[in-house]
């Protein structure tokens, strides 16, 4: 069974790994659209060329490289992002890229004939500097002229001149868009950003899908009321609303949830926030996220209803915003399936599981079959200079992303995957 | 029986409440040693002057008016602040000046001599702008030049130099101190500042005496994790740890307090406080005050049990800091009567309560017997534009305020009052 060059791919990470890193804090800084993002790119074009693979940038600052025309038949596309958080880590998204860039050298110098062309993309902006997945949306046809022209980041940095900065127009990210019929399957192996992996001890998760996501922005209104002069009963305590709502929480997913149910309160904010003054209100988050749509529904409607009653008890005025809702988005059953069959194979332990965090996978998915593999985060630990994954699981993981593009290419699997014009 | 006059007590209390008035938000603006706060001192110097009375004002800034030489025998005092909060209401503490200065002008106009020396004072900086209640901790003799030097504000603005730039120097407020036997009694009438009179439709409340309270700032340290990726029976959520903690405070007021207890949680800070993190972090306050320094003791033992158990719990690291202690402070229970009996007199309905405000009573029953006496607020509202008191409630509180002064001063009441030295 031919492997990947685990000594290869490590070298090649810590090069990539050197875009944007930091001496003092040793987090990664290449945040979408920056000198440290653009030139990891630039870097990315020049040493697979070098190679002697195909590359090219589209209009999205999206990075492919590959071997094969996907222009006479249907490619598979292997990749992850190449921009980061602003003091990430170092694999989250560089390994799926640097990975994919290992399974295509393995091809390379195989010798069996590849009748499939078999590409990697370092998707651009990921990590939402800009609000979005811009990159993979790109590819997936999922963008609009409104959205780029008005998109900005959090220090009202818009995108389309973060992108003139770097040289690119922001509406060729329109030109991006790859028809559906050019694939035949996506793949993506990412680190797990969180602990099930590494806590059961488990080499591979083959993610089934990511979980959908609602976010609301609640606000309850109370009265703010001197600490010592208002007794308890008399109170209309904004915090204590919000308090006993979160009491709630284990009970609401109890009846409503799943074991893949998470509800999170984040962001609290209480005015006037006094320490001796009773909270006249509370404005704090909710996000809820779940594999099933219909299962968020009814997590949203038992929170509404405990908050109903809650401010009902406290005396309050209760109003929330739904900021967002986004479905789930399933990831393709026979790619799940394939990557367990190739750890299995490998006789790596393999764990069917949800992604609670969002990838390039829920963009592409709109467009082929999608595959996610996970790899264990040690500690869970992600977004931050201590986000680490132990070498021989990125070994590990690399193979099973091998053995599966291998698979699509050369099995009669193959056939029944990509988008098909006209079908359901 | 004798009585104030109403509408002349209304037309002081409304010219006292232009000294600071803010014609856009219609606050009161007279923070201790601002212009406007100097302002009205010299104003009341000036006022009580041209009326006949004696006046001065000490080294603290706590204006003095009165009639007879409190050298030759213990006299009466009446009083309350004549600083405001920024945009405070104009009641708070101008009430209790004014009302004392109403109280002098029936006996001055009475025909009956008296033999004890009555005076009013107008303390300054009672609302705490340098930390303190310093007008009448100078009275009391409870400063010392180390606090007084060091004393700063919030923008670090210096207690001796926002008293220099008023022509005043800091250390004399160390020659303000009132040897004890120059007082019989202290009298302050002042607005509830919360709702129990009010929604209890009472007319006076008799005040036992100023609650204790104590304040912690509590430290919860879990772990921070992604919303999607952390499973909820792997977070060690601080946010959690805190609302556990908060759905507990009913219990223990149950268990170990009183129906005076009260128990706050009015500043949060969560930690890195985004909607999609799991809170790493949570510092928040503890605000516990009741009229028993031992029930207090109690409470804060229950608390930290409390706390202990749900950070084992959620696996949180559980510190906190004891920021303040202060014991209750109890009135002089003959006052309390007094002041019970002559509403009732006046056919006024009168409630035994606590305050759960501080109060200038506080430091100056250090040195001698000290009443309160409360008037309602309308829905409980002060330090705010829109604090409100009734003119009629203004009116009978300062009937109560002279007929106690008039029973200390003439009734064998006055007799067993004051301090005596060599007395337990």
């Amino acid at each position: 069974m031919t492997s990947v060059d685990g000594s290869r791919l490590k070298k090649t990470l810590l090069e990539m790994s050197q875009f944007g890193y930091n001496e003092q804090d040793h987090g990664v800084y290449r945040w979408g659209f920056t000198e440290a993002d653009m030139a990891v790119r630039k870097w990315l074009l020049e040493q697979t060329k070098a190679e002697g693979f195909e590359s090219f940038m589209d209009g999205a600052g999206n990075v492919f490289f590959g071997l094969g025309d996907f222009h006479q038949a249907p490619a598979i596309l292997m990749g992850s992002h190449a921009d980061t958080v602003p003091a990430g880590g170092i694999f989250d998204g560089a390994l799926g890229v640097v990975a994919g860039w290992e399974v295509l050298r393995v091809l390379q110098q195989s010798d069996t004939p590849l009748s499939t062309p078999v590409w990697v993309v370092a998707t651009a902006e990921e990590e939402g500097r800009f609000g979005g997945m811009m990159g993979s949306q790109a590819i997936a046809g999922a963008l609009n002229p409104d959205w780029l022209m008005g998109a900005h980041d959090a220090d009202d940095v818009y995108l389309k001149d973060a992108m003139a900065e770097q040289g690119l127009n922001v509406m060729d990210a329109l030109d991006a868009a790859w028809p559906p019929e050019r694939l035949k399957a996506f793949f993506e192996l990412h680190i797990e950003q969180g602990p099930v992996l590494f806590n059961k001890d488990i080499q591979i998760g083959a993610v089934e899908g990511i979980s959908g996501v609602f976010k609301w922005i609640v606000h309850l209104k109370g009265k703010a009321d001197h600490a010592g002069t208002a007794p308890m009963n008399m109170r209309s305590d904004a915090f204590m609303g919000l308090a006993d709502f979160a009491h709630e929480i284990e009970r609401i997913i109890a009846e409503n949830g799943t074991d893949k149910t998470r509800i999170t309160v984040g962001k609290v904010d209480l005015k006037p926030g006094s320490p001796h003054t009773v909270p006249g209100e509370a404005i704090f988050t909710i996000v809820g996220r779940d594999m099933s749509n219909e299962v968020m529904k009814e997590l949203a409607d038992a929170c509404r209803k405990a908050l109903s009653a809650i401010a009902r008890k406290h005396r309050l005025m209760f109003e929330y915003e739904e900021v967002s809702w986004l479905a789930p988005k399933d990831c393709s059953a026979a790619l799940t399936d394939l990557i367990e069959e190739k750890a299995a194979a490998r006789k790596l332990s393999c764990l069917r599981m949800p992604s609670g965090a969002g990838h390039d996978t829920q963009f592409m998915a709109e467009i082929t079959d999608a595959g996610l593999i996970f790899i264990p985060s040690v500690n869970g630990v992600s977004h931050a200079p201590d986000e680490w994954s132990h070498w021989h699981d990125v070994e590990a993981g690399t193979n099973v992303l091998l053995d599966c593009v291998r698979a699509v290419a050369t099995e009669t699997i193959g056939d029944s995957l990509g988008h098909k014009r006209g079908s359901a």
